[in-house]
């Protein structure tokens, strides 16, 4: 299954594409869109669009993982992080894609194995789990990247679930 | 010049399309676009972002009014409404249009004269100003209206400024 997990925002977007097959993840593709302060709202909300509709075209995948948004996230962007997300949403929606919403929290136990892990610790557990060099920058690649194994994860175990019926 | 004022939702986008010339507003066009609660948030947002494109390709405005969100708007809901924002802006932009934004406040101000006016009496003032019979329903449509004139009366004194330059 192929997973592209995005971690939301309007200065930059983190993506991350990843193949989940028999327990073993392997990396197609990871990426930040960014867009200038410069530029007028609308116009970035359109290059968030249009460079995410490019990468789902590219790399084709199955399924996205986006992280939920809650009301006690940063107050002050919170308005602009959720039009990005919609825009996001929409270009998912636009490729009949099955979106599904992690909280951090349940990123955290899905790739360290508590909740109450720290964001250092949940991005080296993301490097060690896909054996990379490095870990991802800047971190909204390595945040992306890790809600597209918390969704392979739970995925995986949905499926043992059913097989268990 | 045409405008279009727009009452951003997720359930309810109050859709108002005006011809303002020489002081005088005539009515083009207003409607609702409504989502069913059973379906799912992405697809409510494509069926936002598709018939709002249609909107705008029917009826070819100029300019759009759009309400400025707040954080402290309704707490519970003010995310969904932001992500259906973002899509209605995404389906402006794409058309190329020029997006205003103006508070409650200015609205008000705008269109009943002061700030501290009713919800009641700036929808009886829409009435009487575009000359309808009745108060369109529901009322984010008569909100909608309000946002046109709203942005119609200070593009207006803009002009104004700018001949008395």
């Amino acid at each position: 299954m192929r997973i592209l997990g995005i971690d939301p925002g309007y200065a930059i977007v983190g993506c991350g594409v990843l193949d989940y097959e028999n327990n073993h993840f392997g990396v197609v593709e990871y990426c930040a869109i960014t867009t200038p302060s410069e530029m007028s709202f609308n116009r970035r909300l359109e290059v968030i669009y249009d460079e995410m509709t490019a990468l789902i075209q590219r790399t084709k995948p199955e399924a996205v993982s986006i992280e939920k948004l809650f009301f006690n996230s940063n107050q002050k962007t919170v308005i602009d992080v959720g039009q990005a997300r919609g825009v996001l949403m929409l270009a998912a929606q636009k490729a009949w894609l099955e979106v599904f919403e992690y909280t951090p929290l349940q990123v955290k136990q899905s790739v360290v194995g508590y909740g109450r892990a720290e964001k250092k610790q949940v991005q080296e557990m993301t490097r060690v789990i896909l054996g990379l060099p490095k870990v991802p920058k800047p971190d909204d690649v390595a945040d992306a990247l890790a809600m597209a194994i918390c969704h392979g994860h739970s995925s995986g175990s949905l499926m043992g679930k059913i097989r268990n019926i």
